[in-house]
């Protein structure tokens, strides 16, 4: 059982849909990649920091999934980050109705002792200088560390976010962030450029349209499971890279042929995630439907051509 | 060797992208589909018509390649069907700059005696009466009959073409299309209603994010290669209909695996096709340059995962 930290927020949100409307509930990157990376045999840790006003309930969400919490710091005069967000019809775009970084806002994170050793460190999108003091207090150098990171940070942090990524293995970004990154259209190109910077790994998400990972001149494909319905894709990126770190962590593998079956993991895991609001979805799931849906994801994509 | 009888237009083709523009060249659907065709052990015909300024060079290129041409009216006073577009920078999205009919404008196809017992039927977009036309003029049902079409016929002539689907096995159509025609935004659900319509089998081709062929509750998927350089992508989608027509034909066998091999032949050569002006790359295209790609796709898609 390999060990997994992951480092990300535990936040409440508020969203809008065209399904509906919620109140505060569970968020946040950290929680959609740990209820991810619960999913497979790992012993995983999350470094976080909430307010006074993050529930029991929400933590036993977490502990019950046995995800160590005592990287998470409770500031007891503080809030919790809340973000609230609206999807328009089409349910690929939205808008943020409101960003309260609260706690968040100067987030210092320890890691646990007995995490400074974890085999994969999964670095949720958080500012890049957080990221990189995580990777400073690893006691050695785990045998991967996987980046998320987004367009808020090239924009507003570009030098911090470039001294991080030259110390990782895997960056996880969306297509128009490695369009932005790297300032290429083509997405061979981007990760080409993108692998020039630090990454030997490369994935790049799109969302409905699948995720594509690149290693040197090789390059796998996996598709989104198409669904009936689209019901809330928040979650959805964090969910794959849990599935992914998870998948990865739990294997102690980190071969190519072996990332191919982590980016399928994750692109499974992040199907349900969008079911439902929140995490509700990654709450209920077994691991019986996980596996009925592996076997959809093989006929999905799996062919028979023989070649010479 | 199964026979395989295509109805599209033969085109002449003036082309703008980021990285030039042609003089009027070789296009038209029918073109597209018959050289992907060709590259499978396939009795291939094309029905169409040209004026008489189609060059005797450009019915080489057809007959050199074993497309009988038998079936081509050419109007003695007519000019050929002409095409001009701007691509934009995206190469995603182009402009229409010249759309002259000429003699496809009363185009009245006639099948030739000896194709009216074709295998397969692949009616390239074409208005929806003048596919229905050949439809009625087989002798016997086809094995298969595949059409493709796009929003012009669904904004103008709509009851021709829902007359004309009733009719045939196979649609092919992009997503914003499927979306038009079946009033529902989910692909899955879009795929559904349009079998309702007629066919058994819909494709829904999404450009650079691949192609879904939906047969009652099974879908398969297969991803455009990502490519260094999209050229031109004109043509792609009939060279994509234009492989799997083909693949269909040479092996006779309509089952739905044998048609996810024909989806993967096409989109290994419709990503040929977009990576230089029109026709020329489908030109030149040797049989040793499409086995290593097929060998491309396999590792882009295929994965290793255990299942119980």
């Amino acid at each position: 059982m390999g060990k997994l930290l992951i480092v990300g927020s535990l936040a409440f949100d508020a969203i809008e849909s065209p399904f509906g409307k919620t109140d505060k509930i569970l968020g946040g990157a950290g929680t959609f990649i740990g209820l991810a990376a619960s999913k497979f045999h790992v012993d995983a840790a999350i470094v976080s920091v909430v307010g006074n006003d993050f529930p029991q309930e929400y933590f036993d969400v977490l502990t019950g999934r046995n995800i160590d919490i005592s990287g998470v710091e409770i500031v007891k005069d503080g809030k919790t980050f809340f973000w609230s967000g609206k999807y328009h019809n089409d349910m690929n775009s939205r808008d943020t109705l409101v960003t309260e970084l609260n706690t968040l806002g100067d987030f210092n994170p320890i890691v646990p002792q007995n995490y400074k050793d974890a085999d994969v460190v999964m670095l949720g999108n958080l500012h890049p200088s957080t990221q990189l003091s995580v990777i400073n207090q690893m006691k050695e150098r785990p045998k991967l560390i996987i980046l998320d990171t987004m367009n808020f940070w090239m924009d507003n942090t570009l030098p911090e976010l470039l001294a991080v990524i030259r110390h990782i293995d895997v960056i996880t970004i969306n297509d128009e962030e490695a369009r932005q990154l790297s300032g290429e259209y083509s997405l061979v190109k981007a990760a080409e450029k993108i692998s020039e910077m630090g990454p030997e790994y490369v994935v790049i998400k799109k969302g409905e349209h699948g995720a594509l990972l690149f290693h040197e001149k090789n390059i796998f494909f996996a598709p989104a499971l198409p669904l009936e319905e689209v019901f809330d894709p928040t979650g959805a990126g964090d969910t794959f890279a849990g599935g992914f770190a998870g998948y990865l962590a739990s294997t102690r593998n980190i071969s190519f042929e072996n990332m191919k079956n982590a980016i399928i993991h994750g692109s499974n895991l992040a199907s349900f995630c969008v079911e439902k609001f929140g995490t509700e979805r990654m709450q209920t799931l077994q691991k019986e439907e996980i596996d009925k849906r592996l076997h959809q994801f093989k006929a999905l994509t799996q062919f028979n051509i023989e070649l010479q």
